[in-house]
């Protein structure tokens, strides 16, 4: 029995993805303990600073399956912390004494880092893949629609046209700079800890430094400067990223339900059997991933500020920060990852509606283009007299309800300059698209040499 | 498996309560569901809407045990919301055709809202318990340490002196506080929701009102004035209820880990044998209970946040803001039992070093008592003249690291006017405590009435 | 030259209003202080405890422009607090030896919070002449549109009809529980403070709770039943408030800003000459108040949480925490006058076109009302094999463009039973409204009483 | 009369920094606009675009002196934004019509965009500096107090030691972090925006990317490979790299305001005559700047959040999200400036007490080394014998109030093996100290070579 939207049986796969629960499972994190401390074994059997059989020992019991996870539960509410709760039951399978020499010289915080540290790293794996996934249908999609017009809208009104490949560019290019972001990202985070009680190593005399860099060479982590028990900006960083990179998923969403609204109607989710359809309304076609791509994205910048808040910690080992932690980031990969398989899937099958789109630019019976019928004119009439006159047939379409052409050709002043056919040229929206081409090409260029 | 440290099954019991988690399990959401159908069969069916042999057959079938869950999880993953899933098996598992009268006249969301309500009851009703078992506690340790006087502290610095029991009466005030605006709380939120796709209740003709009256009887909840499917400041309240009452659990948690401090260790979290201890370190008392009230704590007013943002609705079913709620209302609920069981089950067993309490009086060598003696000398001395010479002898005590009633008594001026027996008075702490103890009558004197 | 959006010269009449930013000046603040301190000394004078002389002298001299505000910048970056400055000046300008009896036996925190409750009071009567009026104007929507069919919105789809009046009354229910929520909250939030160093009043002897009950009556505030200094539910309560009302006035301007669309247009907000307007097209109306309202309601939410959080206090005169109010309170309620004077004046001046709302309608070529249908045609056919043929033509519907009446007409099945006339008038949005009228008049029937 | 704490004249400086404040003034904000429109007309007034002579007259005419801000006031409130008033004010100052060629082929989120872009280059130069001031203030007291032991505390209880120099290393090594996540975030961000209506350059013809790569050479700013109007992750980076920061100093002021308790009394933030004194204890002496610290860093993380949410935009302008920018924006860097000057200022000043720090390890009695004595006896008991030992001992320490050294000599097993010098060497706390030194060196070495 769960009680979050997040372990729900019938939510998880909704608002998270299976894959990413793993690596937050309570096996997945103890099994990282388990990897540490034989590694930890390791390292000190070869430095000479335990005895060899008791490394391999250890090592040789460092394994999930050997774990009771429900004496560890009880063990933990104890003890507060997980770790010596795992230790304890380690040097109970361990030959005779020598499970004694398990852990030395760490403490609780330099296991339960490190393995956040290698549960960040498995997610941000998962996260780059849907991530790369996004960004290639994003690049897909603006090629295929570069040339494809549509109303731009500004404040909700159509503006000017752009292009569907145009919008798809823009976020690709919110993902490029994501994936930098990530790239520069993963030195300065993926960094273990190994410091003892208040970092300083003390319990390992001088050979503190040379565990610790072999330890972290055992995991392929980083080797921290200087202890960072308290110092949580790292952890704090990857909740940014995750705000950041989830905003973008937004964003999308954000648009697609919009463009989904039965008033216009140009871009659909994928089409699943029942999904979104109505038992009395067959010709409702509702957005949903939309919807849990919105509620994930909300809740993960809340989740971004709690990590900041941990971040404020006190002295060597904080009094409760460090707990919001325990809590908040979990949850933010777990939220982040339905973001992100949700955009993901949605941008992969994306229906797009070319026709209604190019009939939506309709809608306001040419005064989407005014301003490329005052640009042609321009030349012609004077610049000023072009946009005065352009302004005021423009108010005559709204009042008359006249299409912009009509009234243009009409117009005696203008119809002396330009013939009917120069002027249906400028008020077709796919010849006012500006560089929007190029601008997509831009971005793809990007893309292709990433 | 599970991902969550709310799901854990090695933290759940830490960051949340078994109670709480059962109420926002899916076995109880699903049940809250299945009440309501047979409801609202129920009603109809003596509204003569339904016939009457469908209301039976329903109602008989309207029971957790004929729910599959796992075909419910595909069936919300295909439609996106769990309701209609429930609906289909009804339909599948009632007599003939009769259960095609199951969800008449209703929509989606007036059941999804209907149950949350439902849960909000329950889980409001084990908020209430805990809040209660706090404030017992708090009003018991307010009696029974209403004169052990100890430092106040201001800005972290000694100030003057005060009493433990006051200390807790001041808690007491706020959780008699928070205990009127559950009260208020309550009619205003436990209230139903029946309105039909957009809240008209179009389908059931005139008699949609009758429905949803009879329909909300039974259910034991107030009857909505209008639809509040997308005017959801009833769920936002519950979130600021829940922070409010945090705030307090945090408030004492953050008192105790100070005072638990090597340095101050006037006040304990229960004792339980090995927790928050060391294993090199036998004298060492951690707190552990504080840690996880200010991590929950910390967490849900991030969640309060997130639950005004999902008041900001669109229309009549809104595209994402709703599935905000999903989510945060269960983690709220549960951040918020593990706050407050762990409050209650600290202040139920805190333990209080009235000893070193008296001793840390000492620590400023009489000068927390400053006032004191300026107010004592001011009838003698002029009271300029007091504050002045006073003032001195403090810098004095803290040069030569002399009690302050030493310098007092060797004071030429002040000693021929007051003898070392009424000085002695005038630096006794327990002296100076004000109307501490008539304040902390006042609390009591609330709460005997409550 | 000011740096904030909320006191720029430009933005600052956009984002908040100059009544509240009265209240949360300077001036207005130290004022408050002033009036505080002539209080405490007239009630001080009264009851013998200062010389009757010096509490005239210095309420004489508690007048804002005896304050030199330059000085007090100083004075209050060097001592960290305001108060000692004012009370330092008045020290300076009192007669002779007076003015050392100013400020007797109190904190800086009394004042101050003493202060900020004076300014709440303050503040919340604006608030509520805000909410007043919106709810004013709601109600007269309410009942002006109470019959006007337009589509309800389910995800953004036109789902079924409902009326204007209808949704205008959801919300007015919403400014009902609000007033009811500020009704509760004044008498419990309304309390002043006054204790002394710790809260003990230890330096005014056994007059304590005197002072306190004398100077509460002078500000016509409640008494607190003890010290509140660092329980800070009170404040925490004010903004949770706010973060309940705004979220009401994001989710006006959400449906304002969705229903001005170019592709929707069927509401407006008020017409100012040139506001929302475009230089190249004059068709061109954007939303603008509604932005307004989005942004501060999104940033209210956020203060909510950190005024929580500040309620996290230490000991007796928190470290940190306090402050924390110092920004968020002012910030919250100018957000809060931001957010609700626009969505005041947006209401009272809305504009609603009903004939689009009609004409929009039509846009799913009836098919908003097959559930109508169904109903209307289950007596004739039978209730199974109403839906079944009535979702097939509504197929048909959307595969041919064909308006649902025509295609209705035609089946053989159908028009057996129901004649053309019967089937107009199934298939009238304005006769599909269920009971939207009797809701909209419960509500209005509250308001009545109010 | 200004109303937020940030603009308050008597609040500002302690909140924020006076050159922040200029870098978001209306006058600042206001003169970025004019001269991004001077170098779009030098640009086009190069390229042909717009007449050499309008280029000269508007560039000529770009001066903040020329903008009458209450007129753009009253402008900015009719229209909604405050571009085209501006404009409109520099077309009436303009030489005969030459002013109509101004903003050419612009739109008003470029300008405004451009003129962000540029404030948060300026606002980054600023933070840098109090960041690098920080950084070298530990560096020094890094390097001072390499040597120097105190007690390093875990949940806020004396741990093992360490030294006051491997605490500021720990913080050093953040702020290199925030230095090396500011290097890489300053190309990625300070990139311009010129895209007009929605992102096309559409009025501009073929020579829009030309003006855009014209102008942002001029501005020195990147060019953005697209629009990014309605794609603002670079906005919330620096949100996020602003919460990053500040929580550093979160971290730093959470440690001081602890070690300066009465109890603890190892570090002080600098002397200021009479701040944070008291007029009734001179011994007192409170900490201020780090409440500052503790305030504004609270407030940063929930602007970051806010700024994540702005990032969620409509279509090609958003509608609200955008202007949640406008107002947290300045906000947060106000606040970020006010943690980092108040931390920078205390940094450089801070009184360390290294006789008091010295003096508080003996707190315990020795217990604090106990895991040292424990290791030393390890060689002559065997290590499991020597741990158990101790234990009991310790235990023994606790209970009778003996010094541990006492205890150790006394014990027959101990004596036996070794001597009293050497136990006095075990339990002197400077002797463990593992390689905290070598730790800081490290984090030194890397400081020498930024």
């Amino acid at each position: 029995m769960t009680a979050t939207a997040l372990d729900s049986r019938i939510f998880r796969d909704i608002f998270s993805t299976a894959e990413m629960r793993q690596v937050f499972s309570d096996e997945f994190r103890t099994a990282c303990y388990l990897e540490i401390e034989a590694a930890l074994a390791r390292v000190q059997g070869r430095l000479g600073i335990i005895p060899p059989e008791a490394a391999r020992e250890i090592e040789s019991k460092c394994r999930i399956e050997n774990i009771d996870l429900d004496r560890l539960k009880t063990q933990t509410e104890r003890i507060g912390y997980p770790i010596l709760g795992v230790v304890q039951q380690l040097v109970d399978i361990c030959e005779g004494e020598l499970g004694e020499w398990c852990h030395w010289g760490a403490t609780t915080q330099d296991i339960t880092d490190t393995a956040a540290i290698m549960q960040i790293r498995a997610a941000l794996d998962l996260v780059e893949q849907d991530m790369e996934a996004i960004a290639a249908s994003l690049a897909d999609l603006a090629l295929r629609y570069r040339d494809t017009p549509m109303a731009g809208r500004s404040n909700l009104q159509q503006a000017v046209p752009l292009t569907f490949g145009f919008k798809c560019a823009a976020l690709l290019a919110a993902m490029q700079r994501h994936r930098q972001r990530l790239r520069e990202l993963r030195p300065r985070v993926l960094v273990g800890e190994f410091g003892g009680a208040v970092g300083t190593l003390a319990s390992l005399g001088d050979q503190g430094l040379a565990v610790q860099e072999g330890l972290m060479k055992e995991l392929k982590l980083g080797q921290p400067e200087i202890a960072w028990h308290t110092v949580r900006d790292r952890i704090g960083e990857v909740g940014c990223f995750l705000g950041l990179l989830t905003s973008t998923c937004g964003k999308i969403s954000m648009d697609v339900k919009l463009l989904m609204q039965t008033e216009v109607a140009e871009v659909y989710e994928p089409f699943h059997a029942g999904r979104g359809s109505s038992s009395t309304m067959p010709q409702k076609r509702n957005p949903v991933a939309s919807l849990y791509i919105h509620a994930t994205t909300a809740l993960v910048k809340q989740h971004t500020a709690a990590l900041l808040e941990a971040a404020v910690a006190d002295h060597e080992r904080s009094t409760g920060p460090w707990e919001i932690e325990w809590i908040a980031l979990p949850e933010i990969f777990l939220l982040a990852s339905g973001s992100l398989r949700q955009t993901r899937d949605m941008v992969a099958g994306i229906e797009v509606d070319a026709a209604r789109m190019r009939a939506n630019l309709d809608l306001t019976l040419g005064t989407i283009v005014s301003e490329a019928v005052m640009m042609g004119l321009g030349p012609h009439l004077g610049r000023q007299r072009a946009h005065d006159l352009v302004y005021d047939i423009c108010r005559e379409v709204v009042k008359t309800n006249t299409p912009l052409i009509e009234l243009l050709v009409k117009d005696p002043e203008i119809s002396r300059h330009v013939s009917r056919a120069e002027l249906e040229k400028m008020v077709d929206p796919a010849n006012y698209l500006g560089q929007a081409g190029e601008m997509v090409d831009r971005v793809l260029a990007i893309e292709a040499k990433k």
